[in-house]
């Protein structure tokens, strides 16, 4: 049985489609030329939907500005709709990285809106003299202005669900802070023992960081809402209208919700990377922090009985086929590489950016995969951390004060109190021997031991570090 | 309705998984663990095809060492073959980038093959009083051991399919060297006009890098012949009998058709990640060559009119959604991604290796996850770039050989045979006039038409520099 | 003969010490450890007139909070003064890149302010019973509150250099836009012919992208005027009064005229490099941006003859040694190889900040080296694109004229003008015949010249992209 | 007064250069083109070393095949041996980071043989018409066959010093892991405890891997050894006699002592950087495993009181400014530095061969920075590692012994021997009271104290995995 086909027709020649397909011959001939990833760009629906706005602002512009028929913008619209609620998106179907700048994406979404409108007008699919993918649907832009812009619009979205992540974690952590803001412990610099601080410390600074973290993403997103819908091929605006940029500017700021601006100097937005490579960069910085965070977890939690063995992360899985009893630190593990992944997406990010030339960077379809995949990833990082490890942390609250009282640091701390010389002797002794040191300063009637019951003090021992809740 | 279950145990209770799954408890956590990517293993399937051929070695070494009863072994013997065979694949549900070294790759083979062979033996599943994952399909293994095992044979094999795509491309590549043999043109340095070659020479050293860079390859992919079956969790080969090393790497060989070799110090093997970095340099190596040749292929035919307009690439797709008749180079610049792609790979497999502590690498489900692809995308991509591409190019030979006739940098070429001074006061004549310096020498009865003429044959001006075919 | 040495102590032992030098034990200990890279960190001398700026400042606090006696205080800050004058640099001779978390240098700092103190007070080099680097010098302060400060206070005033250098660069591109507003060109996509637009809006392109940069540099600098001083140790302030962060911070503001503010979480600010792999990022942002527009002056400037042959760009020196009167686009690739090497750097700074490790990033030194070398050399390059490249740019402006006329890309500017369907009927006449479509159209009567002429006028073709001035 | 001076004349027309300059007119254009690192060539001798190289084997090349006549080409040979002698290198002042391809590198080299030459011959400096730099020290060479060649030369031998530092190193952990062979500790996986092995045996794996390393980096320099000499300008030999090439490769390799031989095909040679991406990314892969080794160093020596404190490392200077007795791992950290750079590096080489356009990469200059700057540091960290480090390590041996037998995992060791059960049932009831393994094992009669100390025997538990010495 040959299944049933449409004939279509473009520059190259005639091609048969599936008479089902809401996609053309643009997007065939895509599909054929582009077996890469295997992945279609339907996987990325941030992308579906922002496409689908971009074509109905579009739609709603040219209307108003008397270019396109009312009858073929309601259905443009009417179309677009469908797909922002989340219809066709099995109709998106070339590949995510591509050549061409984007254009087999703009035209995938051209042509499965021009079908689903064409449906809706009473036409068959294909039958484009009523309603054509580029002459209509396409109409006052251009691949160069609307691929990056729905890849921004999109790019916004994620974002949004990132730093909704970024907050839930920090939220844990800070929760930690308090819970084991009495907490004694030894702090430690370059892996030597250094001085006593809380836990609730250590847990605060994991907190602050990623606050920290999330302001700079506000204000890396915020770079990103500056779009250049109207530049069309270059940014000359050639063949769009006086008014149609700030028109669909506007039509799609009331679609998504979204503050968006028109560049200024619309040549150099439609060459420019700079603001997805400042994202990316700032996505490495979680990166990195979480990766550091999730080190000191992990090195926290070493043991059970040969390693530091001060916190317990929640068991989730059971950590080894031949060791018995044995759990791991899987969770903080998998969002280790989750950071590594950003990082190389961020030099792949980086080497597309740069190889841009003249008025378009061609390679941004690659900017959008490792992007999107960098920030749905670090999204589900967090949230998985914040869930199934950091909310279920425990202290070994006595084995903690004991390491402090048993340290040498502690003298750095008796040292305005018991003076330089009996300081340095204490810990001699203490070295020599073995012995801890508060043990030491008791015995020898350095101080009472309430006074040193007093230095030993949480708060005391806090100090001007950092103030928890 | 409520769906079928069965209720399994593990070291943090029981759970419910569906009757008719064949992975088991320790799937289904890792599943609830890592929704990081929404990429299960299944989509890797020569890794999935690598687990149950060491899951099958290991129950024949078993067998033949007397720790397995011969009914036992034979079942996930049949159960691995018939996943070798292409079956079973969805039941591989873990995400690709999870903690645990690896754990729940491991344990989701363990659990599918334990219940495929249940039930070759006429058992239920999740009977694993009859036969154990752990017990008896991981008899005498570890993560530790498998995991890196099965993606270092995983990897043999793609890059098996990866060689064969480079000298498809290689072939393409030459066969235009050939075709250009006769096509003279200027060659640039630093993108200036600088003195004569061949077309078939540019294209010849296309292909000359890619032949250099299969053996590279060829040579970083024995490294990986080298494996760490035995070692079980550290190394030292706790609880794996003597003998068991040598069998299971006998059988792994014979079942693969490989040439593995155990690692001489099981302890640095299970650690080390250097095969994978080296590899993983490698393919970097390839992508800048692939995407240094794209360049090169994009800039000779720019145009048609306002570019170098040397070659032409065949059309592939309308290359614009908004200028009639263009045309743009989309498979070179889809292959420009996929380097990109590899280099940032790059960099995120080296962070992972780098990560790794004491007795192992935690974090090799994230080299796993971008090896793999690399490799894959970079096969996809020479044989896109080989078919739709290179195979079509054609020369514009009639205006190669005028810019050549026309250059400056010709004067270097004659400057042996009209000397010095001649040729010093031929280029500033045709700096100043415009003219060519073919036309210019003639004019001044400097050298005989014929003798000029004679210069300018192609096996002349290709020197000694590269010799085609 | 023996040269003259003065004998010092520390907890590893006795050393002997050029009798002449500031420096001391410490210092002489670390020459020792680090034989690394043989540049000492007098190679960086906004670092050590930070340095000196925050020993200064910290004796003054510390004179403040009846710390420190005047006398003390007052040497202390001579000394200081000294060094920020320019004094006394040769004597920082530890290696940049150290381990210890940059405790060598700021032990060098102790002990040449220090012995410099005592030499204002009377005393020898090395009577520290007078004047102490540790006890007097390095006074409420530790390592790892000082180096970061100093590293950050380096930086600023480095960046300072930066953004001025920068200003230069894009007031040389904004004067050549201006230069070429009324030269006609056409534009390209993905290397292809793609509309017209001016040569003017292709500088001034460039100009806004650095304009955008500045703007973006000067946002990342805000970043790391927050300082960590009084943390001490770990950030709890162990050891220092109440007050002492405060006034310290007061000091140094004054000092360097920064407005400096004290991190409200100093143990997080204490372990944090997120200021600087953000720094970093937006420096790589910038390198890309240069690395492009240098890619795209290149690329325009090819020829003289065989290549783009748009725009001229001054020769600054012979191009070869071989091949006489070819000149070469050196300085833009002097700038592009300043680009890689900064994107190379960030990923080590990326690396060392990951590094870090519970109360401490020990790391600093790397991130100090290449930050500094990054801010530097982009520095240097941008002043010398803007002085020895752009602003000796010229235009062959009726050749790039003659190429709009000639292109079929015109034909898409025309289309609104003469009807889709001559418009059409052009191009194809156009590439059949390889004849100029400005020709064909005047030819065929379908615009009449002047009309023709009014459509190429450059502030029409300008469009709405890219208001020039 | 005046600094005496002479003139020069180029192309661009006349300049004054030092009289006693042995560089001329091309170096100062040079020098004041390129201000960006303010390092001079001479600060890469074995650069300098291998320039002279390859002039004089070009000089006796050229006199063989009788180009250059017997008293210049005496000369010349006399001017490089003076300079391979270490005569003149502070002649060498062009920038490190330049444009032009090494232009500049070649004809300051050209410059400073040429003038030293004349003076040999009785000439004054610059008296160009008696020996000229381009006419006769360059003669049948350019730059872009002379500079990669001299690159690759003075590769070849920076490499032999990395790779005899790597023997160092090798050998220091070797003795260790031989004095370490008795040394019972846990083995750790994901930094939880997981079954006994012997310190001798982690130490053993750093030697095995830098052992590996120095393989690969072998076979890496071998690559190298392939050089373009005779290429001239793109490859086509243009210029240069019949057996020209393989003259001056005879010359070079004697001069050198290297099995140099001339690439088959000279255009792929000359704009191909492959060779130098696979060093790099050998060099990335070394200082991934260098940073781990030391990653471990610091955790296994981390402490003293709470840390794992399984090792000593020697102290070589104070470490705290603040904390009085405080010694930190100062040596792994900084040649965890030296890896942040070489992989950072390896980062920019990437970029700059992948930037190479046509028929030459224009960016070898950093490409010889970086590569040099990684192997020169990559050297002293082995050798540092080694000699200030690694070679004074000390075992807390009884602490080591105690963890072992206090430890969860020995039950996995002592599966075998007491069965399953009962391994379960003192696992459980360790963890329950924190008692040790080994006694409650005893306390329970499961196993003689003698069987037990047999099974705890270094060599029993080091079992198959790594044979020491």
């Amino acid at each position: 049985m040959t299944a049933a086909t449409r004939r279509e027709h473009d520059l190259l020649g005639d091609r048969d489609v599936p008479a089902d397909a809401y996609w053309g011959i643009h997007t065939l001939r895509a599909t054929e030329n582009f077996p890469i990833t295997g992945t279609p760009i339907s996987a990325y629906p941030h992308l579906i939907d922002a496409l689908a706005a971009v074509k109905e602002a579009a739609a709603l512009a040219n209307e108003e500005l008397g270019l396109l028929e009312p009858r073929k913008a309601a259905a443009i619209v009417a179309a677009c709709r469908e797909i922002r609620a989340g219809e066709l998106h099995d109709q998106f179907v070339v590949d995510v990285i591509q050549g061409g700048a984007g254009t087999s994406t703009n035209m995938n979404a051209n042509e499965v809106v021009a079908n689903r409108a064409l449906e809706l007008l009473g036409h068959a699919k294909g039958q484009y003299t009523h309603l054509h993918p580029n002459e209509d649907v396409n109409l006052g832009q251009s691949t160069n202005d609307v691929y990056p812009t729905a890849v921004k619009t999109a790019t916004i979205f994620a974002v949004h669900g990132l730093l909704k992540a970024m907050a839930v974690l920090q939220d844990a952590f800070a929760r930690k802070a308090v819970e084991f803001r009495d907490v004694l412990k030894m702090g430690r610099t370059q892996l030597q023992d250094a001085v006593p601080m809380t836990l609730g410390q250590e847990f605060s600074a994991f907190a602050v960081m990623i606050e920290e973290d999330r302001s700079r993403l506000a204000e890396a997103v915020e770079l990103i809402h500056e779009i250049n819908l109207g530049a069309t091929a270059i940014g000359t605006g050639l063949n769009a209208p006086a008014g149609y940029a700030e028109a669909v500017r506007k039509h799609l700021s009331a679609l998504t919700g979204l503050p968006l601006v028109t560049a200024a100097n619309l040549v150099e937005a439609t060459q420019d990377c700079g603001a997805f490579v400042q994202m990316s960069g700032v996505l490495k910085r979680i990166a990195v922090k979480l990766s550091k965070s999730c080190n000191d977890l992990r090195l926290l939690s070493s043991g059970p009985r040969a390693g530091l063995g001060e916190i317990n992360l929640p068991p989730v899985q059971a950590g080894s086929s031949i060791m018995p009893g044995k759990v791991n630190p899987v969770i903080p593990e998998v969002v280790n590489q989750v950071a590594f992944e950003v990082i190389g997406n961020d030099v792949a990010i980086t080497m597309a950016a740069e190889a841009g030339q003249l008025q378009l960077n061609a390679f941004e379809p690659i900017i959008l995969h490792s992007l999107s995949e960098s920030i749905t990833h670090l999204r589900s990082a967090c949230r998985t951390l914040a869930e199934r490890c950091v909310s279920g942390i425990t202290a070994n609250t006595e084995q903690l004060r004991a390491t402090v009282e048993n340290s040498i640091g502690l003298v750095t701390a008796l040292n305005p109190h018991i003076g330089y010389t009996a300081a340095t002797d204490i810990a001699k002794e203490a070295l020599a021997t073995g012995r801890g040191v508060a043990e030491l300063v008791l015995e020898k009637g350095l101080l009472p031991a309430e006074r040193l019951a007093d230095l030993l003090r949480p708060e005391v021992v806090a100090g001007s570090g950092a103030p928890v809740a």
